[in-house]
């Protein structure tokens, strides 16, 4: 047994509470090292008659790992704990202390969880990991309100540029929530759109006010009212790492200098405030000048943003934050902004931009969790750009979903584009089939589901400013069959629970290989989802003792009409599944 | 190379920032497993011209491992980083995404420090840093004021039981100035005083009152001021966990069940309170009916108990709080108990009561550091029981240095024994060579060692109460030569820098071996402390490049007079250590 490669830490991903009863305990062994794991717990205050085994299953394997995860529900909200680990006839046994070759006589040296104190629960909304959200940026979704373009528009669908205009507003997105209800969503992320001089709204001029260019309080209130009515929630994006040039407190600065009563509002190495060299004298955003850093630290500011924190989720009615830049700020300043976010509404999301390792921030004390590039970019690797195989994108994923808690992983913000990057269609070349299945994979993987506006009617774009494209309103011009994939998609992950909650389990993923299955499985029921993403049809066997027979509730393929019916059978607890070049199929236990 | 083995995660013990410019990077590799490491770091939006390598130094090595780190200054408060490390011609490149053969191209897949936020320094007080501890458990230090006495008082010096009292009191403690200051300490850790129906005070009845047997509140503002004129800093206990049977909410909740207005105060499954086959229907500390444990989460506890938290610091001049059973307490709560304490006092040193890795706590959000009980079994296992050799005891050591911060390490409360503990020289089975031993590693030891009261006069005893017997004052019945032992030893400590808060480098621990012996080293001064566990002599040889003579600062053994004067000859580079039975010697680089 490679004692080197055993990792265990409390909390973390390794411990965490999900309820006032239950513990999630996981550990990590080599790859193929260890054959079965069990847990040796109890109450530390009554070891003897509290000390249980509880068998752990391997959950995740990745390039170098394995990972075996266990629920505990203790008697008494406290847990001592240990490890023994099999391989063979060799059995250690790992407690805080180390590795033992024979079972301890006493629970001292073992690891613990004190109390299960209701407060660090790491809870995030049920909504959230229930949602299919659509990304909207709105200056590009939809004019619906011509009094209210900025001057300079630019004619809507024309090339866009960083200074273009093309006056989308929020009583555009109103009038076309039909739209967005048919395609099935759940909910809307909006990138910022409070009054800021630049078309993205990223720099802030006030957090207390609507972009007027984008409308008034009344026609925001209104489009918040029928989202809700229709069941849709809204998610809004804020930029609380830094202001944008025209924020008052900043022009204050800039011109009183050290005599302005904001002079400590941003982090100023030098007065006056200047570019020396291309380096700002203040902290900024990269070196952007336009972007100065707030300090957060500093209780005016942190008065003002927590207080706009506050306001338009509990008196405006959003349900959630977005939360640019989210790695640059503070910890202290999040652990506060997400007090006053939960008081204001416990059941808002957080989501935190972070395109790195997030486990700092997801510790049930900041954000619900992140958005989720990585699993972009395994997307992208695999499906897109063939640039990995079925073993090493499976490999991605899994050690992805082994480093955050499973809360985490299931409000985990699953995107395949966004405002930030190119769309997922010109990655892949133009390949409709590439995108397909990049959606098929994003809407029965575990996770938050995110569609760009746009990219499912067709819309491509390379990196900004290219994808941020006008909406495209005339059906002649949109890709209706991809439309109506997304579609069908969207609902088949709405309307089965284990698509979205349930276990996560590959089944087949080859070295060298293209084609890819895996079971998500709930109390509701077992599915099994297979994909290839090659040119070449492959017929691949799957473990499928479940059931004897399987109802294929969607399939298709490059050359292959889209079909919901029909079903498999097993043979001896394996299912053979046929899958065209680009095929992918979703499955169901009967 | 083992890559199973490489160990780097952001935030933690591997990458954390300790003033506004300098960042600490570690990473673990399989023990003699790499020859070189390298950290590969620039800003993230300038990396062409700020890329920089960065050598890093093996710092520490236990059973399984070797631990490498480096500090770094980023030119623009952001780090984008990730690892080479070599090992004959292999080199291996490792970043967030994993292990590389070939140097990426670009940083995009690195690990990153965000922007080093002022708000999330890993700082701990530099007095904490520096001071020598001396425990007081006030009902048995001294009796200084016998009008205080309680009823039943037994006479000094009896044989202490559970229920018994002595009447020490916080008079006697002032009276006693000048003892604890002749013995060199610069800080008092006093266990509870506030007002409680036990001897110890572990079941706090008013969290805002002192004890009428121990004193009142001027007798402690005199004490105070009277330490802090002699230099003396000074910590209390205190105990947020649970409150006593005479909490007058408690009772309020026995007497009137759900009707009580502080019914949410505790966590009660079933009124009426009661016990049912011995577990309370309430939530306690372990299953005691007499402590029950605040809801740490209701506004009004959490109101109650800050106020405490900041009134003793704030208003009556307490330089810090130990804080009991601190792991069963919620986060959130330290948290605010955090900032509330250190608003009042920046300087204030928060130390928790954590018998288990304590990493949760020590993140620079709530706890300055811990307990150091790692340390207390470390020095007990291998000098007073012998049961691990050099070797292991020198593991065991690196694991915990390993472990956490350095801040941390530098601030973590070494103590050899304690009121919850067996004393050391009944450990060592009153062999006082042993405890001797133990106390020189203590006080060369990076941390704040802390003396249990008495023990350095050779008071005895076991498991609490045994541990908690009266103060011996007549000077006939002290060990004065063990009480100059320890003067002279806590001298050294504050003379030299290096002893505090220098680097800690092991020079000499083999396996099966019962002498140790390291380096510690800063800008001051360079010093080498060897230790032998064992009644034979001991000559061991030791790198000592740094100088070609080196003074021997105090030595001394078993049947050996201690002396503090000599020096001894480097050969090549090497010193020949001569160590009588249970021998000590502080030397430093002339």
């Amino acid at each position: 047994m490679l004692l080197e490669a055993i990792e265990h830490r409390p909390k973390l991903n390794w411990a965490y509470t999900v309820d006032n009863e239950t513990i999630h305990l996981r550990i990590r062994t080599k790859k193929k090292d260890v054959e079965r794991v069990f847990v040796i717990g109890g109450d530390k205050y009554a070891w003897d008659r509290t000390r249980e085994e509880t068998s752990m299953r391997l959950f995740a394997s990745d390039a170098l790992f394995d990972y075996w995860e266990c629920e505990i529900k203790p008697p008494y909200r406290r847990l001592k704990y240990g490890f023994r680990l099999e391989s063979g006839t060799q059995q250690v046994w790992m407690n805080e202390d180390g590795f033992h070759h024979t079972e301890r006589e006493t629970s001292d040296d073992f690891y613990e969880i004190a109390y299960i104190n209701p407060e660090d629960i790491l809870q995030t909304p049920d909504w959230a990991k229930n949602a299919v959200f659509y990304q909207i940026f709105p200056e590009r979704f939809a004019n619906g309100d011509k009094s209210r373009d900025p001057e300079n528009v630019q004619p809507w669908g024309g090339k866009p540029e960083v200074d273009s205009f093309f006056g989308g507003d929020l009583e555009g997105v109103r009038q076309h929530l039909d739209y967005i209800a048919d395609l099935g969503v759940n909910a809307i992320y909006f990138t910022p759109i409070f009054k800021a001089p630049s078309n993205h709204k990223y720099d802030t001029e006030d957090y207390m006010q609507l972009d007027p260019h984008f409308g008034d309080i009344d026609t925001l209130k209104k489009l918040i009212a029928e989202c809700h009515g229709r069941g849709i929630r809204v998610l809004l994006d804020a930029v609380f790492n830094h202001s944008g040039k025209t924020f008052k407190p900043f022009v204050d600065v800039k011109e009183k200098g050290e005599q302005s009563q904001y002079k400590d509002w941003f982090h100023v190495r030098e007065f006056p405030i200047d570019v020396k060299d291309g380096i700002p004298t203040y902290e900024t955003f990269s070196f952007e000048p336009n972007m100065p850093k707030f300090n957060t630290g500093h209780p005016e500011v942190k008065k003002y943003l927590l207080e706009a924190a506050r306001y338009w989720i509990g008196e405006i009615g959003f349900d959630g934050w977005r939360l640019d830049v989210a790695d640059e700020v503070d910890h202290k300043f999040w652990r506060e902004f997400r007090s006053v976010v939960k008081e204001a509404n416990p059941e808002a999301y957080i989501l935190g931009e972070l395109w790195h390792e997030a486990t700092p921030w997801l510790q049930g004390d900041q954000f619900d969790s992140a958005m989720n590039y990585p699993f972009t970019y395994a997307v992208r690797n695999f499906v897109a750009l063939g640039q990995t195989d079925a073993l090493k994108f499976s490999h991605s994923l899994a050690t992805q979903l082994a480093r955050y808690p499973l809360p985490v992983s299931q409000a985990a913000f699953n995107l395949l584009d966004s405002h930030d990057t190119e769309r997922m269609l010109t990655v892949a070349g133009g390949d409709k089939n590439k995108l397909k299945l990049s959606v098929a994979i994003q809407m029965t993987y575990p996770g938050t589901p995110c569609v760009y506006y746009g990219s499912e009617i067709g819309i491509d774009g390379g990196a900004d400013p290219d994808c941020r494209k006008c909406m495209e309103w005339e059906t002649s011009k949109q890709d209706l069959d991809l439309h109506a994939f997304y579609r069908k998609m969207i609902a088949l992950r709405l309307e089965h629970s284990a698509l979205r909650t349930g276990s996560f389990d590959v089944l087949h993923a080859e070295e060298g290989g293209r084609a890819i299955a895996y079971r998500r499985q709930d109390d509701a029921g077992t599915f099994v989802v297979a994909l290839n993403a090659s040119e070449s049809a492959q017929s691949i066997e799957v473990d499928a003792s479940e059931a004897a027979a399987w109802s294929v509730l969607y399939a298709g393929g490059a050359d292959t009409e889209s079909q919901s019916e029909g079903s498999l059978d097993a043979n001896s607890g394996k299912l053979t599944i046929e899958l065209p070049a680009y095929g992918y199929t979703v499955l169901r236990a009967q």
